[in-house]
């Protein structure tokens, strides 16, 4: 299982004014504290860059670049944000993400196709709803795949995000079941293993309780680990949540154990 | 999922000495800290009892029924002390338990079939061994649950042990991943949904640091619980495993969730 760390995101207010104001240092110091704290990868999420897209996406990942070579994944519904960083990136580029709303088939897709790059497929709804069941996302799964094939992308550039929803939605226990269901569910339905991600802040969206948040997170983390999860988006300075995830990535090795390499 | 202490063992000095000098304050002392902690059951491992088998057996099962009224697994391979705690107790019991070794099967199954209990069934080999990979445990299981249902047992009353080994075997980890895809395969193999209880302790055997023997069990916890298992037989007294193991159990609820449910 792969660490991706979602710090980078322009919903925090510091990282916000840097864009804003085309600060890089505070985007370097969190990118280089994620890439200390363990993490493989670093989810750029910009938001929809109404203003600039181009030039302060580009900024964005030229920041980063300086400090890390990690793998990045561009994070925005805009898609000329996403051209202008694809054109930024020297390193292997990941879009997040595509789904069946039309606007993402129409512009998202052709640029995973023209760049080759991997790309993240939310299985939402053509109107961007969550759909209700295991069942559904699966339906919508094999119909947002094989339009990724039909355009022209590898089937191992191929990301699937079951969509993890918050659970104080109201079914959000259920939800969080039919999740691991989908991550069980589409190496087989799709005839190969296809790799997954989640996100697994969004489990605990509006938790006020601190320690109650963690273990929701720590104790559905290992839940994805053992359904199959490739690739966990998470916050990579909670130092607890990386040793779970690192004990998990343990679990799944070959190697002989010692418990020196428990983090 | 269910949670059964593993507290009242006789490994533990306190209760070895309290069994042979017959002095129930320290048995029924752990008993109530288990129910306490929160413990759906608890399993007395009394160990062979080679000397004075059913009066040392009685005696901790009726120890422990003055103070609580929770189930009990009765955790050893001496048949006479079975035998004896099976008549001792008051309230539902389960046998812990039966495998291949036809010492078992001779002794133990027929007393199973006798006193209409529920009966742990360990994958392990005739000789007593563990086999090497899921298939030899499936394997295993079909033959056992095949004896058990030959015997007159109910299939409800089966419960299937795929034996946890230590991390620190040299194929530990693998062993770890073997026994959750034994789990996740038991239900359709035989064709209902068959319980199954996994001994958490026995993962971190050996382990001097407790730091990391608690994030080996917190994190292989929910990974046993995303697979299936029914039932976790734990350390209870340990209250952040506990408070993982209560999360598991709410993640598999049907309930609207709301974050005064988390412990």
């Amino acid at each position: 299982m792969r660490l991706i760390a979602d710090n980078l995101r322009i919903t925090q207010k510091a990282i916000e004014i840097a864009v804003a104001e085309k600060d890089s240092l505070p985007l370097q110091a969190m990118a280089k504290l994620c890439a200390m704290a363990g993490a493989d990868g670093i989810d750029i999420n910009s938001g929809p860059l109404y203003r600039n897209p181009e030039s302060r996406m580009a900024f964005m990942v030229e920041a980063v670049q300086e400090v890390t070579g990690l793998p990045l994944i561009l994070d925005t519904s805009n898609p000329k944000a996403l051209k202008a960083g694809l054109l930024a990136c020297k390193t292997p580029v990941t879009l997040n993400g595509l789904s069946l709303e039309p606007s993402k088939l129409e512009h998202i897709l052709p640029l995973a196709v023209a760049f080759q790059t991997e790309i993240v497929c939310y299985l939402l709804y053509p109107n961007g709803h969550v759909p209700p069941d295991s069942t559904e996302r699966l339906n919508v799964a094999v119909s947002l795949y094989q339009k990724c094939i039909d355009a022209g992308v590898e089937p191992d550039r191929v990301i699937i995000d079951p969509v993890v929803v918050p659970l104080s939605w109201q079914d959000g226990l259920f939800q969080a079941r039919e999740v691991l269901t989908v991550i069980k569910t589409l190496p087989e339905l799709l005839g190969f293993p296809v790799r997954t991600i989640a996100g697994l802040s969004n489990l605990t969206a509006g938790a006020k309780n601190l320690t109650k948040k963690h273990l929701a997170q720590q104790t559905y983390l290992p839940m994805l680990a053992a359904s199959g999860l490739s690739i966990i988006l998470m916050n990579v300075l909670n130092a607890e949540s990386v040793r779970v995830a690192l004990m998990c990535r343990l679990f799944s090795q070959e190697s002989i154990f010692t418990w020196e390499m428990v983090a």
